[in-house]
């Protein structure tokens, strides 16, 4: 049974460095509240408009990051390439699957052949929810790790973008109800989601799921419990749908399209329940007509594109900061 | 039916902005003279001879160019990174086939997603003809698309290198006949190229193909059209040979590769038909004794590879003219 | 017969220019032994510890270097797009599979495509031997051609990266004896390795194989050829295992992997035969338990990492030297 949301303990203490700062970001559990502040803060720096002249920094020149995607994740890789460059890093896609990783060397073979070139960031993607933290453990101490989204468990730069987007709606989070809705038993976004929010101290978390896509245990996280949209969403001051990975579901579970957008889609008429100036996000990509209607994600209170702006600024801040590079050079 | 070469007629004035600036580079359709010769004339500096010190300019620092590629042309997209390198950008090509737009994502999902991550140039390559110019017609403001080939339609960088590599040879347009020779019918390079010279004011533009190979109602652009090989290439200045696009034809079109170059394949011999002096051109890759010899291919005449050379060159001058970069700097 | 390791007569000057500079690194052989110290004198100024401050260097500032692997090898394509960034150079990976070259056209051809485009450094990974010499020997005078590997041939940046490894634990090789195991017959390194060993004064080579991975007329080269491990360990200084190549070897030639660990495995127990201090090498990816055991591949007398991490360093010193780079700049 892989339905439990919450694998065994992390040690928390491995993504901080001895002096407090942070050497690999792995999830949100076990970060401070502080930690995920000055995140917040240190990506509000790099937020560029369109036509912003200052895009590019050079806090990591002469770094080299190297993305490690063990699963295809093209936009997740994009935006950590793009991260890096703008920070003037040396960026290396290593396409795992014709690697020798793939004739059979062990995972620890493989890294300790990357950290030997001098590398100083792995991002890593991976469908085993252990395969960050065990690369961050066992990895030469120069060498920091970033997690870009780890089997059913973590995924935390998304976790801290979808932070930045609600700050700059409603810059006060313990006056917030959330409501996160959709697969919730597939998603690592949702369970980054909550102990991000739980962390920062929204005042109420609530999940919205159907039984079959409902993690076992979830109400230990100190979440709300919904089946009914209707329910959930009253009152919301944001509105998190999930992706429905179809992809990552077996035929019984399945629920039909439209079966699933009658009783779980949102609506323009649903989100009517949730308060007047409620955000809608939404990790993407969208299935529109399947968890969201296209009314609403492309609507006044969607702010889905903002998300994916502040994933770049998110993964900057993320990435200058366990470099210890210092806030200096910032326009 | 596809085999009309002329779609549907194109907003001319989209691909400039109000102050009459290049905004974006779709077809050669539509854009003065004056811009063609400005293409031209900043392309010039660009040109780097092999041991040339300066190669590297910084017109482009800290701007994102994208290469969207939902067609394959493994040597298109090298050009343009190499380009977009050689002005300082940051460079992602997306393997598009690998994304989330291969997962049923609208094109317009993934516009909205890219242009998020502030890029500034899509490069845009695609099956279908209109693609580029729904791209920006739809795109955000701050974006510039390029047309790096579309269906049968346009492929407008081709036409300007090859300007320009006629220009380098025979500076005064008004002079030349160019014989644009082969399988017009599948070719997006010969409408570009009629467009081009016609604007340019070439005295005389000939296509020369057989009756299978040429669209219908191709008179309307006023060239002059030829089946006879012989007769075609009388007194040209400049031959133009198209390749023969065998994966663009169905069976029953398809003539033999003896019996097409026995008609139409330029041999030494042929070429005495033309002006002495004239220069031979091809937009590559050669299929050597298809649609020309090889002798003529590598002779004194063949300008092919000054073609490649020049490639570059004019797509650093379109990136740098669309991002508004004025042309200090230059050596 | 492809079991002779020695190909036809290289020409071994046109690895240098007229003035003696090294304009192109394909092999070993024909280079003199002041080149081959130049290199190891120039990678060492490039080896970067992990928390050393200067990783990235000017000196191919406006350069492009072409990775053209004609055969897959994610690791060694890696390690070059590495060695060019921080050099500093502008890097385009040419997924060979997918260009024009796999639709029929000529390497020739290709060669002079992306010749035209600027580039000045192709590194070339390919099957057969003869390659990079072929394109060295064809292709314009200004670019330069460093072989990544060529069939069962040369494999010259890995010897030269085992060459530095050895001299920073060995620095006098005139008193060494280097026991080259396991699969010689179809190893490029080995065959690397000897020339290099040879130039740089060696005391003695040993080579260490069952018959049927032993080339023919491999005495010729000046080595000792031992068919039992236990002799040819025997006081030696280095010892350099080789990866059991799986996927080069045909059917009967085959020896189980267990058969073959116990005839050839490097053992603690084996390793005993050697010097106190030898030191054992391999060019990776390791075969745990088929050429060498994971206790002796992680031991204390393993410098497999360094091999790594020199690689990078070597490499750099090749594409500074053929790019006529001067040393200055260097930390």
């Amino acid at each position: 049974m892989k339905s439990k949301l919450v694998p065994g303990p992390l040690p928390s203490s491995i993504q901080l460095s001895e002096d407090g700062q942070l050497k690999h970001f792995l999830s949100i559990e076990g970060l401070p509240r502080e930690m995920l502040v000055e995140i917040l803060d240190r990506a509000e720096q790099f937020v560029t408009l369109p036509n912003k002249a200052q895009k590019k920094f050079p806090l990591l020149r002469g770094k080299t990051v190297m993305n490690l995607f063990f699963e295809n994740s093209t936009r997740t890789r994009m935006t950590f390439e793009l991260a890096a460059q703008r920070l003037s890093a040396d960026v290396v896609n290593l396409d795992i699957r014709n690697s020798s990783a793939s004739k059979g060397e062990s995972l620890l073979d493989t890294i300790r052949n990357l950290e030997a070139m001098n590398c100083d960031v792995f991002v890593v993607r991976h469908h085993h929810s252990s395969a960050p933290h065990f690369i961050a453990k066992y990895c030469a101490p120069h060498i920091s790790v970033l997690n870009a989204g780890d089997g059913y468990h973590e995924h935390p730069s998304q976790a801290m973008l979808d932070m930045l987007t609600i700050r700059q709606h409603k810059p006060d989070f313990s006056k917030l109800t959330v409501a996160i809705t959709g697969d919730i038993r597939h998603s690592r976004v949702a369970r980054s989601e909550i102990q991000a929010l739980k962390t920062l101290g929204a005042k109420e978390i609530r999940v919205i799921a159907p039984g079959t896509l409902m993690p076992v245990g979830i109400e230990e996280l100190g979440v709300k419990v919904f089946t009914s949209m209707e329910e959930g969403l009253v009152d919301a001051d944001v509105v998190v749908m999930l992706r429905l990975q179809k992809e990552r579901m077996q035929g019984a579970m399945l629920p039909s399209e439209q079966e699933y957008f009658s009783l779980y889609g949102l609506t323009e008429q649903r989100l009517t329940l949730a308060k007047p100036d409620a955000i809608v996000m939404h990790p993407g990509p969208v299935n529109r007509g399947v968890e969201i209607a296209s009314s609403v994600a492309d609507g006044p209170q969607s702010v889905i594109m903002q998300q994916v702006t502040n994933g770049i600024a998110v993964r900057m801040a993320v990435m200058s900061m366990v470099m210890g590079s210092q806030s200096k050079g910032l326009s």
